[in-house]
């Protein structure tokens, strides 16, 4: 990974750590069931965009390799079934 | 919440919280990248899940009682407004 | 359905209706394939704003009834399943 | 678009209207609103099936070409930005 991608995605993976906490947390003093589960979709939203940047990253590091040596059915693959992923929940 | 739900919630977010660590030493340790937005996913999903958990809770404990109070609109507005967030992402 | 309801539902899915057959245009006409998966995402977007209104719609006109006759479960089931089903796709 | 794939996708968004057509008989007749939801979630399902399919024949003929031409911030640009649409709704 891109040393500058692995940073950003490694300060994201942190927040996302603490916002799991504070679900828990949450959780722990009975708030409002309506505001844990905004607090889970946010969290969701942030690992979703951790998937973007890892993603971005895979596509000009990987794919763009992957290509020039022939390798595009692996590449094609793989692509269609992170897509496929991304679509659940 | 009830307390069996409460239960399962702490348990899942613990879980989650452990495949986040999970997710960040994937990343210290360079794993390939597909392997690490597959595992964003399953996080995703997990939370998805718990979400649904919670969601089951406030039906069954707030909106019966919110309706039954006339808070009809309040309850209405704010299932919407989760059925909303729950679709993006 | 409330008739405002209903007329608003049916002008949206006539909508969708012409926005299906466009999209069949475009891939008859050989168009560039990011437009077309970017119109069929719109066209998704748009069946998903008109399950909102029918859910709150189901939610003012049903939900409440059932909930008033004793058939909470019921209701309380239904609307998890299609909070399941909205996060899919 | 290949042939094959142009066929497969016109016959499904035959398909798709015809589920609209569908939906909106479904609307007239008042039907009960969760099988109106759940009916127009199986369509966005046939759509993103559709989208899924035509990715596919993007990236094996309109990426692998613009790699080998050089143009790969235009081609993982347009990746990006097709997922990122793939997550909402």
């Amino acid at each position: 990974m891109k040393i500058i991608t692995k940073k950003q995605v490694q300060n994201r993976l942190r927040r996302v750590e603490g916002q799991v906490r504070g679900l828990q947390k949450m959780v722990d003093e009975e708030k409002y069931c309506i505001d844990i589960i905004t607090q889970s979709s946010a969290v969701r939203s942030a690992l979703s965009a951790v998937e973007d940047l890892v993603l971005e990253n895979h596509l000009s590091e990987h794919v763009i390799h992957q290509v020039k040596q022939g390798q595009e059915k692996k590449a094609i693959g793989e692509i269609i079934s992170v897509f496929k992923k991304s679509k659940k929940k």
